[in-house]
């Protein structure tokens, strides 16, 4: 079933890397439609750490000219492949960073899709191995073509400028909460370090399953009062504190490392204050050749769990966009109208973290008439 | 009650780091006997890669003079405090790398006193907090005194060579085998990094513990044989295959790092290779300063974990003791009479991990005739 879908889609692009402050409005061919697709006509999408990294080149160059970033995605179905019944025409649905996996192997078969043994396939700047070359955009865009059971359905009492940057910064942070600390943290403490978009959302999650202690960990004290709003019931400015591990050993269930970087960033104490059965987890993607280096002596003395975790699952998207409308949550946003001028804007600010606590770019349908 | 202790204890001591190639026989004032306490003659003593660290100088400086390492200590009860229930004269017990803990913190009091929340009392160097001042002396001497409780008894039927490296070497590869991998290894894969003494020692409890495949990396094919005897039904060197990964992905629930040192290793592939739920486990206890790095996005990729364990609780050893009893298991081992001479020998063939594959100290009893 098909309504209005035009043959080519526009968006914000940005051409190469050296060029990432002037993103500029293209028009680009997407994939043909397979059976298992639908395609939406966007209306919001969250701008994530990971767009500054990669247009900036943080991540190295881009594998296709004009690359439209954005993979916190929210519109409405347009088109519906042949085999698709998670979805119809109309509905709202919101998309992260993973547009498709194999499918067939254990891990997307256990919901672990994130971790598909041959690989994820990135919302955008990822050559799609079904489509002959072919490199995804995000969706900084007019439209945006996916795998259905990559789409969740954004529940009807959850504003969709919310919905859009749970996608990836919110599943990215509540997948390691329940994986290592489980979905009901009665009695737990979790800290939160680096408090951007990531890091604001881990608050207001870990409030809400229930958490006993909260630690909002940050460089300064600048955040301290948005912080304690959010769900944290402690804060530590880590640049102006430096005995804060002495009164907290043997205390944490679960760090969570939300920064956008790890240099010059001393991990080890927080390693020193982990519970015996605590993990410190990262989920921090910095820029290339950074590496996270421990000394070993706080590895042993303490048999500390140290671990990454990269977006989560679909399954634990739904859990997450259940949890926020059914607790009345909003993500902390700024809105900014989609445009040349509104992206540089985003992605400018972004890179230096800019933002209280994400940006969500909106106004589509006036940035896309033509379609 | 108490048989012929003598007031002075007699061992083989450096003086300091830069003398370390020249053990000299000393003699040194115990600290006095606690009710909690036995004596020991020793009997025998293993060579841990931690001694070697230790005497010369990659942890730093000595906290005393003349310092007595060996923390893998077999020996007979001679000496017995008022209030010790555990041992009796004539026992003979083993003792590792811990003589002492606060006994009554949560960590100590659920079988983790290995990672005691007051710290743990190393069996040499340490400063004992309970004994004013008083620096550890280890096990290349006459005799040792200790809290009962770090004392396991040795297996009628097990080797008393064999008993001496199980309460280090053997105790810190087999603690994060059951932790993270279970006591049941049927069906599981597990590596070993590393094929010194406690690479050797994991080979050999992974095994027994029932693992479907235990695979040897090793920088070299030098150990193959060796490594296949110990119970690797897999070898990978390291140095010369460079491609191993390719054929190994998502197949790992265990791998542990047991070389001497990092640096120049590369240990994102292990993390490449590891299941989903799999760890990485390192016990290396590099020269100070090493630090241990990974590129982020080899944990995120994965969800991989990522953890360090130090030595074994006193419950654990106990397990190992039997294991290794009851399966008529024997550490591979080069005796050498404990002298002057011997002492060099072993420490300077240990630091170039110049043995196959655990010293052994013998013949005490020549030694310290005197005593
Ligand atoms: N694993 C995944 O699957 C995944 C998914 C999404 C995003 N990410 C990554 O997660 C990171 C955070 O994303 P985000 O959208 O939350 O970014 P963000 O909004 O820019 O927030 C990053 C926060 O990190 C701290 N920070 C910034 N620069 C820093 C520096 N140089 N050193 C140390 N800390 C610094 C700041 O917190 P304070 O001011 O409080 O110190 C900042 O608010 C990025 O690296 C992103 O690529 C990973
Ligand atoms: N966590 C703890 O509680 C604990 C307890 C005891 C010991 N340790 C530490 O564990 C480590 C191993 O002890 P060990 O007694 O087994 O020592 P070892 O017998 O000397 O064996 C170390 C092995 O590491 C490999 N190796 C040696 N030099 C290396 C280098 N420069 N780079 C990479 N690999 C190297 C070699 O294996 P291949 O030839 O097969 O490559 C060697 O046989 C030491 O660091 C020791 O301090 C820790
Ligand atoms: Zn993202
Ligand atoms: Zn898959
Ligand atoms: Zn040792
Ligand atoms: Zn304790």
């Amino acid at each position: 079933m098909t309504s209005s879908v035009p043959k080519l889609f526009s968006g914000f692009a940005v051409e190469k890397p050296e060029k990432w402050q002037e993103p500029k409005l293209v028009q680009y061919e997407p994939r043909e439609l397979w059976p298992t697709d639908i395609t939406i006509k966007v209306k919001a999408c969250g701008v994530c750490g990971s767009d500054c990294h990669q247009v900036s080149g943080n991540w190295g160059p881009f594998n296709r000219e004009n690359l439209i970033v954005g993979h916190e995605i929210v519109g409405e179905v347009v088109e519906v492949g042949s085999e698709v019944t998670k979805h119809k025409l109309g509905d709202i649905v919101a998309i992260g960073a993973q547009s498709d996996s194999c499918g067939e192997c254990t891990r997307c078969k256990s919901n672990n899709e994130q971790y598909c043994k041959h690989g994820i396939v990135g919302t955008y700047n990822s050559i799609h191995p079904k489509a002959n070359g072919y490199v995804t955009q995000g969706g900084y865009a007019s439209h945006f073509r996916v795998n259905a059971h990559f789409a969740a359905s954004v529940p009807k009492n959850l504003d969709i400028h919310s919905a859009a940057p749970l996608l990836c910064g919110g599943l990215t942070v509540y997948s390691p909460i329940v994986r290592h600390a489980g979905h009901d943290l009665t009695g737990k403490t979790i800290g939160i370090v680096g408090i951007g978009g990531l890091g604001a959302m881990a608050l207001q999650i870990s409030k809400a399953l229930g958490a006993k202690d909260v630690y909002a960990f940050s460089r300064s004290s600048a955040k301290k009062e948005d912080a304690l709003k959010l769900g944290a019931n402690h804060f530590i400015a880590t640049g102006e504190d430096k005995e804060w591990t002495k009164s907290h050993e043997d205390s944490f269930d679960l760090i969570l490392y939300c920064a956008n970087s790890g240099k010059g960033a001393d991990f080890n104490p927080y390693l020193d204050v982990l519970k015996l059965t605590g993990s410190f987890v990262t989920v921090s993607a910095p820029p290339i050749g950074e590496l996270v280096s421990f000394q070993p002596f706080s590895l042993l003395s303490n048999g500390a769990n140290v671990a990454g975790s990269g977006i989560g699952s679909m399954k634990e998207a739904d859990e997450l966009l259940k949890l926020y409308a059914d607790k009345g949550l909003n993500v902390w946003i700024e809105k900014v109208p989609i445009s040349e001028e509104g992206v540089k804007e985003v992605l400018t600010r972004g890179s230096k973290s800019d933002v209280r606590y994400r940006f969500v770019l909106t106004d589509f349908d006036k940035a896309f008439k033509a379609n």
